[in-house]
């Protein structure tokens, strides 16, 4: 619809029209409020993490946003990630914040108590899968969880939902034996490539990620090349082709990064699968092997749908605001032509709402206006009801990103919209 | 089954043997990670929070854990709660966390950009709606969401799910004309109560709870006189009766509370309703009423389902363990007398799977040993399938809450427990 890459409207712009999400000094930057509509995207990309999740095994998990201090010099990240980390809270400290003084939340007593807002997801995953010792017959454990971690990034860097300081993760970590490893690399960037095919997201290569000869990296030689085997090996698998990137890797072990390229050339990773053998030393995250020796897990580090701040901004760009129906806000304006119609419409509205689907009802005001406000809305479908159709019982409707137009029974819309609902489809099979 | 109270086990006591959340030192105490049969319940209590609200018109929203301390300032929580909060945290100060230096994370200049982790969600709830200007025929807007709020308890005072400082509360702020307050509360106080009666939790009374002498109460006379008497009519055409309770109220205004107390005669509030006419004040909330002018909204607080944590509690203590069915992690122990008939425990297994629903496949070890097994871990239902089942197509199932046992077609089994799950029953109807 809009050929010349010139014309196209970043997230900020479309957000005008469409009010997924509000910012206000009083939030503070970094920190968007999702509005109704927003709150409906991000529902249903965090309904499709969690069946992906589901679909390859993994379960549930809901850790806390906060950690101690000493969680994240375990983790490694208060060495390697301090910089973009939020600071400490120190629970001996009163509201005025004044560090180390005994105030009424807490005694001087509670020093080691230091609070941080988490950097990351996975110290909390590998305390989860610590709660108990597990055989190696149970593995892989795979901890699923929608959680936010945050990044302490300067303000002057922060933009719409692209850069922010709360980051709404779809986050698994994988518990393994060693043998498995590979499988489950595989396992985990197949899924996040589905996800990326279901929401419509170019992938532009698979970027292999590895470390550089700085010295900020932890772990064995030994260890960053067998991980570095298993990545290439589990793309290989996936019939995914990798560019090698030296120095891209997590200061934990190397990753496969699913890379985009957006039209100002700027590039960015929206969805990871990391293989980590030093947080399960520092954790000293075990399993109960065959021969009844302990031995030493490995973790997997899957990113599937990605952060719901990044892919909702994506997916707003992609279809420049008009999403995919299982995605959109309102999947369908209807529209009476005249207060006549009224019933038959409402009627086509229940109909909707019975199926879990999203109508909006608009009877008020010419017809060419609310079709205005439709299309200004980039609603995916305008369902128009005159007194032929609501005679028929059937409804005039417009598929805005298809082009294509008809009369269509009201049963006949709602199972192609219950459809195309149900199998997040691109578009609406006619 | 434990006609004593003293032989009853309080919720941590029973955790030992369900595993529904963990605690660790290093994630800090009152800080409780949900391992994955807790994330079932979890989200179950989140599945019902989101569709009371969506029968009752709320939409959802996504805020951010974190707010400017200028907006609790705003708020009047600043003032009024700061001793409960956790201290703020200076985006110009590094990761060591020296209040008011310039840092890596950003500048001196910022010194205004003090985040906070927020007491309560009103503020950013307060926030969306003044996101744009709203007309009286849109009132009332309830904004929903189950997001995490914090106290800054002292450790000594933390106790497993039960005291806890980061709190997962069902939330929702209704927006609404002066002359719909009493219709509002009383939707809210109904939706409430509906909540308990579906998870059997028992509301020993509902407490009007009011202001004293006490000068810590924001708001005029006549704000406090005109909530409280709508309150009353909420109440009264709801069919409840109150029982005064002066210094009980929220610092903004007056409440219901629905109040249970348990046998050790502790009493607790597990949902409440709220009027609040002093943050609209304060947010300057308004909305253009029918004669072109601009009104003060009123700000209604509902909690239904309350925190997650505390419903957890109660629920586990309440069943003793045994959750009814659509709440329980493990829905079914499915149990093959012998290898002969795994595939028809599996074809049972699968079956209840595609059907959405949590069966737990065991079919190693003694059948005595394996319905122990069963019994220690609370699951409602306990199917045996021996030889005669499998040739028949049926199960031995045993409703341990109920106390009854029989054969059953598989068909019907899946059928009465997906009937249970669907409406949230107490218990299965065979």
């Amino acid at each position: 619809m809009n050929p010349d890459p010139a014309d196209r409207l970043d997230h900020r712009e479309l957000n005008r029209d469409l009010a997924i999400f509000a910012t206000d000094p009083l939030a503070g930057s970094g920190l968007p409020l999702w509005l109704p509509d927003g709150a409906v995207i991000f529902g249903e990309l965090e309904r499709l993490a969690a069946d992906l999740a589901k679909a390859d095994g993994c379960v549930p998990v809901k850790t806390p946003v906060l950690g101690k201090r000493a969680l994240f010099e375990r983790s490694g990240h208060w060495a390697k990630f301090a910089e973009d980390m939020f600071p400490p809270m120190s629970m001996g400290a009163g509201p005025a914040g004044s560090e180390g003084s005994a105030g009424s939340a807490g005694s001087a007593g509670e020093s080691g108590d230091e609070l941080v807002l988490r950097p990351a997801n996975c110290p909390h995953h590998a305390l989860v899968y610590k709660a108990r010792q597990h055989s190696y017959r149970e593995l892989p454990i795979r901890l699923h969880e929608l959680a936010p971690m945050f990044r302490a990034e300067r303000s002057g860097v922060l933009s719409g939902l692209s850069r922010v300081r709360q980051i709404n993760l779809d986050d698994t970590h994988v518990f393994c034996r060693p043998d498995q490893v590979a499988d489950e690399a595989g396992k985990a960037l197949v899924s996040a490539l589905r996800a990326q095919e279901i929401l419509g997201l170019r992938v532009d290569y698979v970027r292999l990620s590895l470390r550089d000869d700085s010295p900020s990296y932890l772990g064995s030689a030994e260890q960053w090349d067998g991980a570095e085997v298993a990545l290439q090996k589990a793309a290989s698998a996936a019939g995914v082709a990798t560019v090698e990137a030296p120095g891209e890797a997590a200061f934990y072990g190397p990753k496969l990064d699913l890379q985009v390229i957006d039209s100002a050339g700027r590039e960015e990773t929206i969805a990871t699968v990391q293989i980590d053998f030093n947080q399960p030393e520092r954790f000293d995250l075990s399993y109960d092997a065959a021969d009844g020796s302990r031995r030493r897990v490995v973790m997997v580090h899957r990113g599937t749908v990605g952060s719901m701040e990044r892919v909702t901004a994506a997916v707003l760009e992609r279809y420049q605001g008009r999403l995919p129906l299982w995605l959109a806000p309102t999947q369908v304006a209807v529209l009476p032509v005249s207060p006549a119609q009224d019933q038959a419409a409402r009627g086509l509205v229940d109909a909707l709402l019975a199926e879990g689907l999203r109508p909006r009802l608009d009877p008020d005001g010419s017809l060419g206006a609310r079709i205005r406000e439709s299309r200004r809305r980039r609603e995916p479908l305008i369902a128009v009801i005159g007194s032929a159709e609501a005679d028929a019982g059937e409804v005039q409707v417009r598929d805005v990103a298809a082009g294509v137009e008809g009369r269509i029974l009201v049963a006949d819309l709602v199972a192609a919209m219950k459809g195309a609902y149900v199998s997040r489809a691109a578009g609406v099979a006619w």
